[in-house]
This record gives C-alpha cells, structure tokens and sequence, in this order.
C-alpha cells in the first residue's frame, strides 16, 4: 500500500522480469561467496518484496548497500548456525554476521518446525545485517497453515515522544495469516511515522515529507509539509507523530518490537550498543494446534471479503485490507515485469560486470 | 500517561485507599456470586488499574456495567473452565459469559505454566465479557519473570482506513517485561487513535476531542478540535487517524490483534458476528528459555534508565517509558489514596445499600 508519491516515475521505468531479476541477484550473491541455498534464500527475499511492490525493501534500495558490506567484510558470507539456547518452544541464534534476509528463512523454518511440535514457536536472533522486508518472513509461515509474527529492533532513528533525540529504531511488526479465496493477509509496517528507506526513496523521486513525520534537530515534531534535501536535516518521529495524536503508542510498540526481539535475544539494543546491527524475532503459531484450519480460513475469507468490498468514505475508491495491494501488484508485476529506476538498472549493469556474470536481462 | 485534560477535576475528587476500594469491589462481586478466588481476582485487576491512574478502565468507567451485565443474566458468575483445545505451549478456552478480569487472570496463568514447560505459552480465549484494562495480564508473567503479551479483538468502533463506518474494535495490544531497579515496562493502549472509554471520561470531565481522533457518519476523518456531546455523533479512527498520517498501521495492527485473539480462538470477529463479546489471547514468554535472567534485567535496566534520564525536547518536562508514569502514580496513590470522582463515590453509596454490604469507606 505504498504511497503514489513515492512511486517510480513513469519515464524512468524500466521493466525486469521475475526470473531475470531472481536469475542475476542469485549469481551476484554466489559470487559474494554465499552457499548456493543462501543466495536463492536472499534471491527470494528481494524479489518477492519487489514483486509485492514494496520498492523501499527491494532491490533499488537495499542490493547495493548488501554488496557494498559483503565487500567491506561487514557481512560474512559463509558462518555457521550457531544455537546458543533452545528449549522444545524456543531457541535463540547468533547469526554471526550473515545477513539478514539469510538468516530469516532459516530462522522462520525453525520457529514453523517448533510450532508443529508444541503449537508455537519462536526464534530470536542477534548479530546479523540487515533484515528486509519481514513480512516476506511471516508469509513462510502461512504458507504452512501458521499465522507467522516477526518483530525487528533496528538502528537508532526514531526520537521517542517528549524526547530531544533519537533513541529507537523504526522497529517494524509484521504479521500473515492464511485464507483461501482472499489474498493472504500480510500486514508489515515500521512503528515508526514513515519508513527509513521511504525517506531515502523519496529523496529519489522529489517528493515532500508530510507533517508529523519527522522533528526538527531538537527533536520537535515538524508540523507543516517540508521538502527534503539532506537525510541529516532532521530525525525521524513515532508513529502518531506527536503526543496528543499518539506518538507514545508508536514509541511504545517501538520498544515492544525492542524487548522482543533484542533484548529477548539476550542482545542489546543499538541505543546502548551502536553498530549492533538487526535483532530479530521470528514467531510461528500453528493454527491446528488452536482451532480447525479449514474454519479459520473460512473465517479469514469472510473478514477479509468484507473489508474488501466495504463501503468507501466519500472521495475513496475502495476499501484495502493489509496484503490485497501487495497480491495484486504481484500478479500485474508477473505478468508485466518489475519497474525498476533507470539508475538502478545502471547500477545492475556495473555490478554484473565487475562480478563477470551475464548481465541483467530487460 | 494520561493526558491532563482527562484528568477527574480537583474538586470533583474524593479519596479512597487501595484496601477500602479493594474490599468493597471484593464484596460487590461476591454478592453478584462469584467464588471469592473469582471476586478477588477481579478486585485485583480493577484496583490495580485505578492504582496506576488507568481511570479509563478503573471502577469509574467499568464497574457499574459489569454490575448491570451481571444482573442482567449477560455474565455468567460461576461458569466452568472448558478447555477446547490444547497442545504443550497452546490452549483455547470457552469463557461461557465469564467476565474478563476474571478470566484474564486464569488465562494468563496458565500461559505462564505452558512457558515454563516449553519456552513459550499462547492461550487464546472467545465468549467472555469485557477484559478491563489488558496491561494487568500481561505484568502477571512480568511477575514470573516472564515477558506478557496481550491482544484483544474488542467491539465494532473502529472505521477502517478509507472505509465508511466502524467494522473494527479499538482492539489494544499490552507488553510488559520485568526490570531490576528501575518500573517494569508496561505498554497497553488501543490501536485505535483514542480509547473508547476515553471519549465516555472526555465527556464526564468536558474535554473537547482533537484532530484525527474521530470521523464523520461517512468515514471522513474530523480534522479539527471538537466538543463531545453524544457519542453517537462520530466514530473512532484508527492511530495515525488519517492515511497520510499512518491509519493504515493503526487499522493493520487492530486486524492484527484480531488475527491473534479472535480468529486463533476459532471464533468469528464482531464485524462478522455482533454481541459475540471479547476475545483474547495471552502470551507469555519464559526469558529463561533465550538468556539468562539478570542479564535481561540488567539490559531493561539500562535502557529503561537511559530513556527516563535522556535530554527533553525544548519545553517538555522530561522523557517517560511505558509504564513508568503508572508506576510513579501507584506508588502516589497507595500512600495519599485513589482520587474517584464524586458521581462514582455516590454510585458505590447507592450500590452497596442495594447489595446490601457495608458502605465504601473514605
């Protein structure tokens, strides 16, 4: 459900087919030195959350940066599976820098393995990179018949409410559940006013940042539309934005996500530890072991269809449910290719070529 | 962390100690039949929530309905405890029109025993009456060292992003994680962009509602101040309040705390079935299982200090974490008494005459 304004313009657009793009983001991360299970599961990531159209977690905004720390030795390309504590219900894994869009289906796996075992399952993780979009990460469940749940505590952006600067992450949530006629449900989104990587990408396409979505470097909430210029003019708000419209919930899921996933993980969050890099928390709840699959998918069709075909407000063209945009702009993407941003395919053409793989196809 | 306009007015207040309010909330529901394990259970839960200043869903708010419901035949006093369905760290119970405050406890007991077993406890609960304020469930496992999470699937107020009229609860999500020196952390708040009961205690004290919190009859967000004169004049959006605000997130993770609660019971959301009641789900999470116990109270310690220690914003007054002002408040209230308004006070006069037990003393 991004935003128009932070689309691709459609002059700058240039269309890349699913397997053309899933072909060459595989081979440029097994020429990174990643098992080739590895790179098909990062592979997978990106090129699902592009095909979702969730462009501020795709390839345009995260590969470059992903290749720039495998190369900078930030990343380790081939660590182990280090569990440093389980239990039949849980375990806790040190993901000894491997990057986060490989860590998460291996850690997903577990927390779906444990949930058929004892009906829920949960997996924290610390000390690996970047993590993506993590919804892609709670649909792995669903694709087994589980509701999967995922809680990030990410680098210090957010200034929590009241407060001068930033302390907290954007720590998204994400949750998805299965039905049977409707589009899964998938709901991920940062706690945060705006996403970081949609501040990025609206530098990218010119747009204004709304109100309520950042504070001065006093940490005062910004209340008029601002355009931006330099990342570095402001920080990063709650979502509600200020106080009186709810900024302390947005600080406080924040932190949710926090105590979940870090400090569960026996981590410590980047406000006391800088350059800590992602902690994650992977949660599978297996629906079998609650009630009948087949009634809650029935159940979810019937939630899902009715917010579907709701009534709009007055001047709306219809009502969404969290993961309905997503599923269609897969299919339309499937069918008529990924739009990328011309100087992401430039960026592609160079890479491939330092690398000495078979170039990206159009 | 209520904001002052909701505050009851200095003149309007009466002082009650914590014991004289728990005995009489104790003897009223034993005298409506509740076992005195049951009615204890509930005075607790209502006692707290007035103790941390939560007046929203303290006695003031909730007390005189649950007397009514009971009376009424709409709650059950002394239904069983079925177990529908079970699995080492899950189970689903049948409430049979057992008030919430009264399951809730009961509930969350038994996740804290699943978690000890096997790392992780998840009891979802559907067909109970109203569950009060859910932080007080969650900070029974933050008791046990363990960390509390709970999600409500609530009544229809809530009108989905882009959508006409309610088909969503205000549904509230609560976290609560131990600590060593400094309060534990408490988060509980609705997804909604104001709680429900926030706008009955708006109209008690003659607050006017702010921008975002409220739509029109047509699903239009009100982006002005406006007095509060019939709640029936308005419906509640979703946090964030408008789409370019973020109500998208508020209305994902109200679908998010139905999913989890309603939908993971077996039962059918309030949209899909009207007067079907609350539905809940309780988690608790052995921190034993992931790490060790002091350390993740050392590392809730420091960050917690370093969010109440941190510099404000120009012109605010200092930085809070969730639950710390309630803390701050139980400690005030235990030693000077609960401050309920005169209407409630004389409310319990004419309630203990009816029921005939001793009067609630100043």
């Amino acid at each position: 459900m991004i935003l128009e304004r932070f689309k691709v313009p459609e002059k700058d657009q240039v269309l890349v087919s699913e397997a053309a793009l899933r072909r060459t983001v595989t081979l440029i991360f097994e020429r990174l030195g990643l098992t080739a299970e590895d790179a098909a599961d990062a592979a997978d990531a990106l090129t699902m959350t592009d095909l979702r159209g969730v462009e501020t977690h795709g390839v345009s905004n995260m590969l470059r940066a992903y290749v720039r720390d495998y190369r900078a030795g930030k990343l380790d390309p081939r660590p182990g599976w280090r569990i440093v504590r389980e239990s039949p219900g849980t375990a806790v894994v040190d993901a000894e820098r491997r990057l986060g869009i490989v860590v998460g289906p291996k850690a997903m796996r577990l927390a779906v393995d444990k949930a058929r075992a004892v009906g829920v399952g949960v997996v924290t993780v610390y000390n690996s990179g970047h993590f993506g979009a993590i919804g892609h990460f709670a649909m792995q469940a669903a694709q087994h018949d589980m509701i999967g749940v995922c809680f990030t505590g990410s680098s210090v952006n957010v200034v929590p409410t009241f407060a001068s600067k930033p302390m907290i992450g954007t720590n998204p949530i994400a949750i998805a559940a299965p039905a049977r006629r409707e589009a899964p449900m998938l709901f991920d989104a940062a706690t945060s006013a705006i996403a970081g990587n949609k501040i990025r990408l609206a530098m990218r396409v010119g747009s204004p940042l709304l109100p309520g979505w950042v504070s001065d470097k006093d940490g005062t909430p910004i209340t008029e539309e601002k355009p931006v210029f330099d990342r570095d003019d402001f920080y990063q708000l709650p979502l509600g934005g200020t106080r009186e419209q709810g900024s302390h919930k947005g600080y406080g899921l924040a932190l949710m996500a926090e105590v979940l996933s870090t400090v569960l993980a026996g981590a410590l969050p980047t406000m006391l530890a800088s350059g800590s890099g992602s902690k994650n928390h992977f949660a599978a709840y297996n629906i079998a072991a609650f009630t009948d699959v087949e009634q809650f998918k029935d159940t979810m069709d019937q939630m899902l269809e009715r917010l579907r075909t709701a009534t709009p407000a007055p001047g709306q063209e219809r009502v969404l449910y969290p993961g309905l945009s997503e599923f269609e702009e897969t299919q339309k993407r499937r069918a008529k290719g990924i739009p990328l941003h011309k100087e992401v395919v430039a960026w592609f053409a160079e890479c491939t070529r330092e690398l000495r793989i078979p170039a990206l196809l159009g």
